[in-house]
């Protein structure tokens, strides 16, 4: 069946088993049916449904390199320069579209770094990883599951690795190895959709030592297995999103995603979902595969959500006649710069990677880690322009109810009715409340700032992808320090131009 | 009595008449009794017990220079230098404690405003306006009453000027002019803690002319007035608020702050309370006055949130044991520099004012409008930096219920346990929840971005202050295109070593 | 011929007509020989050499599409994708080894922009330009000449437009149209690299109306044609320049560039050489195709530039040992993704370009003007960092004769020494001079604030091209001012994915 | 006679004995001579000539409180708030007509750590620096000589102490104790005016241990001291300093700095004139001391340059007419606030002082070390906007010599003038001129990024004074993590609301 429709999926989480999540001290069996979840649960469904649109067909569905047949993009492994290309266009429409995460990427960027790793792995080891993911994944692109990756482990205290933590469970880990699969103790925090998804995959969030080989697991675990419990975060929007007709209002946008704590509690993993199991010297190769993905994304999926921040901002502009002042214009210009600038490196890192052994396509590290850099800064800044454009009424704004269906209504319309043609005050307080949901009340923001991971992680990896020491030597030839001239041609003209970025880093080191 | 306890401004309040406000739907006629102003009561009746307080009296409590009793900062003129500077100090620290806004600051730069205004006009005019105002103003002071300025109009098609609009209402002005008062219609928005004043004083909010000189109003008008509708604004923490004592922990701090939709719908205001009636030409006089003091106050009091907003942060680090990583001591050192910019730039504009006719402190307007413009940028950039080492934990903590009484609360506890020794689980939860507020909840973080007027707003004033011929002079000098040496001496002489500022502004233009 | 060597290009140069160049009083009649302009020579001979170097040939040299010969990529237009993405990596590579302008860019972006524009111009007016401008392309190639692009107006009153002006030649213009040619008047500033071209394509700096249609010309001129007047213009090293092998430490580098305003005193131009004469109409898409690939070049080079700064900051922190601190660390990481960022805008301006009815390739002018934009501000920022880095003694340092061969030189080598082991104090200067040279110096920094057009040109250019009705529509429809959901689909599907566009910019405007 | 005036300054110079000071090779020994010293000698003559100066006389001159005579303000301690204030309006209002250093700064800074020190160091010591350092004062106000601080050493390898050091002279140090004095080694590099300093008084530049005693030395030693060496630090503009009259115009201004790496080669320093020698344990307190005062001026001159800057920017702007466009009067607006912003942090850092024991005014410490931080980063963001606004013109500008007197002149008058009535050709080079001298030819733009220290070091030293454990306390207390509320006033109230700070930084430790 390959491509599920909103209604099928909806049907295909609806026959899971009871789950064990929580929320504001309530237990929820199935999320499908929560009105706090309702936003996450459009946007799924939207974007099933969105596979058998005409117009949008064509960007999300693919063919699959495993079995010929039709799969959705978010099931396939990147492949070739133009797939990646493809994944920063569909994350930035999606985005611009939905005004939040989609779920699906995650899990994708899972299956992009497991297929090139698994290979790896078995190439080395003499394992057969690779065969066991591609039958996995076979299943997952015949049903169409939507997966998620589970990174981020809670980590207790950041100075120290995970075996020597006081609480050893403080990063997830194999407590028990059995014939037929593993035992999983632990807790990954910041999971974005995990509630609507139908597996998640597990990832490692850091490079493991031999010490700490327990922590070096990869494995996918069905959501609803037993045992797996589940606790959503709050957003500032989120009993808004229970609320009636004039809340839906004042949430600002119909979709929405959630982001939940999820803890594994010493769960049984069959070894046929297994795909890393103490094998720590491949914990760094798994991070730079998956994040050179999943960092393409986080530029790109924030692309969008500028774009749409910038088309709110000019509404909100136009609502008040200053949509052509010139202070206005150069905010709008450098929003939509913004935009374009992250399109760019995202877009650039896929253009710049290149074809593992695999036959899969890994984006250029220094580019992706440099997207999700900017990606943690620029949103936070241009932010601050459509919050300046509101200029404070988009702040102060009386609750949808108030300004159509109370007792004070009819004065608030007169007070607060924009000055442009057509437009309502209904329509106003709709785009601030979508400025404010982006900006504040929904998780946008914060994943504008770490979603993906952090400035300083984006840093420090992009600064490993550097190299440095060749640019010292262009710096010692260009001023004389160093007086052979061809080094310069030498260390230019191996790339043939291509950006300077060191593959080595792609090898595992012996142990 | 000069100077009311909480419990006896709580009685002042409670004795008022029933009142017209809108929250959700909802009459509220006491908002005293609101769940959702909670916070916003905690603040004003705290405020009103540290002028009792052994160890704040001295910083709250002045002499009034009207009738040499003691009495509320808040409700007296700035007359000295000193004043000015206690004004910076009073705002910074109790931003300080409370994280939000003091409710009696906007009130008392009115007073300020008026003061040397009123007596301006007389002299100019031959009215009798500033002993009208010193009355009024003695029984503020003598009954410790709480004012609020009501400045910001609606404004409709921000293109056109007042009169020139389609709905003659969109800036609030007088609609009769009887023997004994006058009718005023329009709205305010913006209006900060304006449910609990016992009165407001109507501002314009931009200079008039003569076309439009019906909305050349300042007048005092009980809170409580027949006829005065209030749409209290939403915010993301609204429902939060209203909450048990779980959300209570969701909020992250006790005090807080509101703001609301004011309308005036034909409101009648005796003579006695009215201070300027169709002076269109003494509007931008007003404002200066106004706005020096008031943006002054917008410098002091971001710089507080910042500083309270840096401990949040430190105490955040601390929790994960990242509190002396070195990137993290430079963001500490970055925001608790941005704390010391802003109160340098409020108390300088203090220090660097003068002494009007009037017997009036003026603060410098080209540094309070400096002020203002970094605090419209400052805040919001280090608020990244909290969000950041927050790294995502921080926004997708599990409701308080969940970690504390729940189903899930032993495995939340067991995995969001802080690294740091006596740090509990819920200490960890409380700052998050702090800093979610200031930058996300609150209402601090849009008052960060244009409370007191906007970024642009801020920039033409200061623009307006500068004393550009005089520096492009200095140029002209230095580079020798005037070679007249002496020239520079007497540009700089002049203000011996002051700052470079044109006083003339405040000089009314004759009609 | 197609491709000369340096020594070839020398001798071409050295066959020019006597010159009326100026320089600081001083008639120069061959800039070959001025020792103030031998790092320019330096620079364009080894731009000639580098087509012959096996290792970068395969860079420099593509195939002409006109001829099926090889031919330099600088006197080709762009025709494919690859070419734009070759156009990007050759910019950033030289600037990475050069340090300055390679002077033959703007050349080839008057080429990549006249192509297209007069087949367009041919079609719509029947005119014969194309095949005029192919021939002599054919020429260029044969030659292998050095083309500069003459593109700035000296301009007078920014406010006035060129027709308005009081003196009428501050925008060059047409003054005589003959039979078989035109008389052009006027002047061209920021010539960059101009005295080593050996012709110069004149463009219109702005759209043109048809009252002002003498100033729509468009043709070719010999460098060296009598009546043709040079200035050179000052660099804060041009002295240091002429110095002696003690002062050519002091520059910093091998390379450098030159700036001067170009004067053309009623030079007749025959016909076979003029591609645009009065049509003004062609005016804005002439500076669209031109600036599509000038501004991608901008941000390509100023990538280059900051690689090469990086590497020298490298060198510089290495030489006190510091390179490995945090917060230097830090700050490299910042320049180094600064020039990814950079790299990244053009690469993707020309992956995202589109395939012009003549075959030309046009990059997308949203994203080369994003280029630019960031490129006027990125790299002055992080120049901070190299001069932070070498903290004071990098900017105090003694001459390189103090250094080496004065009565000093003993003390200064103790004093100075580096702390890296095998540097020597020499070797230190060396370095600090470079970052000197392109953070001071040279024109490298005025460059990378405005070289290729300033923040504002570049700014409104983007704004220009920001589909802004079209985001505003993604909002409406996001929040539900507009409930028709298949619009997000027809906005989004009809790019595909695609960055958002506008081609109808490129149709012209019938009369 | 007290106050010296320039022609008196001249002569005092030139009664110097012959000195050891090398430039591009050449020995000079009476710098007054010397053209590329001219704007040097011009800053410092008409620095004293302002002390006679009807309108500068009463900023520039004050009562010593050690002989009650007048004397300049440069060679007298803090004492006050007043004279704190007094400071920072001189140092802004020099720097507004000087647009560069005054030489003065350094010296009375070191006079106003000094004094303070010596007297708590006689205090716990027993020892006699204070009177000894008073009686050396009293002769420096006596004669109204220029003293300079020697500060900084050149430290080697930067991860190393001084004494750790492979070469032990890396800082400078007392080689030699003798009954009547000691021997000194070392040198001091970025030494801005010492070349026309009558003294330089040596200051330690970092807390040593009891190991690095011998590192812990300050004293007064003349500047033409046999056996001092002194190398004159390249400029980019040093060559254009010595020019002819065409090459004055091209400096762009009258007045500029120098700066020179001074060598000290086994100096004997008498005892009168040492006021510290192996008390290493008040190293820090001397840091403390001399920086209080030091960077509170960094800041206020700062301050005036960039005011300098934005009128040099007027002119500019106006010269094309583009001075009202609304993005140009933007980029002033905003260059303006930043002139303010480093100003209040100046001026605020003297009001927020304390009065020490021994009658020195402290200025505070954390405003003091925030002026410095934000003074090595606002001024080259605004550098940025001026060289924006002159659009390339300003950095290809051709010489004056080519613009006023050549074979091109005619033209490029033409070309090259000015759209703003009555400024001609040459007026518009001398502001382009200007504004090049301070952004990219002097000093100037050097020293706005580390003069008196970098970014990083007042990062720390600001981090050290800040009080975050006060801080965090606060937000302890706010969200609930600590209830009790008095802790809140207890922490707020005992510093009345003035700047969070703490003095204990100022005690000793005892050994």
């Amino acid at each position: 069946m390959a491509l599920m429709t909103g209604e099928e999926y909806l049907k295909s989480i609806k026959a899971r088993k009871p789950m064990d999540i929580w929320f504001r001290g309530e237990k929820i069996t199935d999320p499908s049916g929560h009105p706090a979840l309702k936003p996450s649960l459009e946007t799924i469904m939207t974007i099933y449904d969105l596979g058998h649109h005409p117009k949008f067909r064509e960007m999300l569905v693919v063919k699959s390199h495993l079995t010929g047949k039709e799969c959705n993009l978010y099931t396939s492994p990147l492949m070739s320069r133009e797939d990646a290309m493809q994944k920063t266009r569909v994350a930035r429409s999606l985005a611009e579209v939905l005004g939040c995460c989609t779920f699906r990427c995650t899990g994708s960027e899972a299956i992009s770094g497991l297929y090139p790793l698994t290979y790896d792995m078995d190439k080395a080891l003499g394992t057969d990883y690779h065969e066991r993911f591609k039958k996995w994944l076979m299943n997952v692109q015949e049903k169409d599951l939507t997966i998620t990756a589970a990174l981020t482990d809670v980590k207790g205290d950041r100075k120290l690795k995970p075996e020597h933590q006081k609480d050893k469970d403080m990063y997830l880990r194999v407590v028990e190895k059995r014939d037929d699969g593993i035992v999983i103790r632990g807790a990954k925090i910041n999971q974005t959709g995990v509630l609507f998804g139908h597996e998640f995959v597990i990832v490692p969030t850091a490079a493991m030592t031999e010490e700490g080989k327990a922590y070096a697991v990869s494995c996918a675990v069905p959501a609803d297995t037993p045992g797996v419990s589940y606790a959503l975060g709050r957003t500032p929007f989120d009993q808004r999103m229970m609320g009636d007709e004039y809340d839906n209002i004042d949430i600002g946008k119909k979709y929405g995603d959630h982001q939940a704590t999820l803890i594994c509690d010493d769960i049984f993993v069959p070894n046929e979902r297994v795909f890393m199991c103490e094998e720590w010297e491949f914990t760094p190769l798994l991070i730079e595969f998956f994040t050179a993905v999943h960092r393409l994304t986080a530029g790109a999926c924030k692309s969008g959500g500028v774009s749409l921040l910038t088309g709110a901002t000019k509404v909100v502009a136009d609502s008040i006649n200053v949509g052509k002042i010139s202070h206005i214009r150069s905010k709008l210009a450098e929003m939509g710069i913004t935009a374009e600038t992250l399109y760019a490196l995202s877009l650039s890192a896929g253009v710049e990677g290149f074809k593992h052994e695999s036959g899969a396509w890994i984006p250029n590290s220094l580019l992706a880690h440099a997207a999700k850099y900017q990606a943690t800064i620029m949103p936070h800044n241009i932010v601050r322009y459509v919050r300046e454009i509101m200029s404070g009424t988009g702040e102060t704004f009386p609750a949808a109810r108030d300004l159509l269906d109370s007792g004070i209504s009819e004065k608030l319309r007169k007070y607060l009715a924009p000055a442009k043609e057509g437009m309502t005050p209904e329509d106003r307080l709709r785009v601030y409340r979508l400025a404010e949901n982006m900006a504040r009340g929904s998780n946008w923001s914060a994943m504008a700032i770490h979603g993906g991971g952090n400035t300083e992680a984006a840093r420090l990896m992009a600064y490993r992808h550097m190299n440095l020491d060749k640019l010292a030597k262009l710096a010692e030839v260009a001023c004389g320090i160093d007086d052979n001239d061809e080094l310069a041609a030498d260390l230019i003209s191996e790339r043939h131009g291509k950006i300077d970025w060191d593959p080595k880093i792609f090898k595992v080191k012996a142990k």
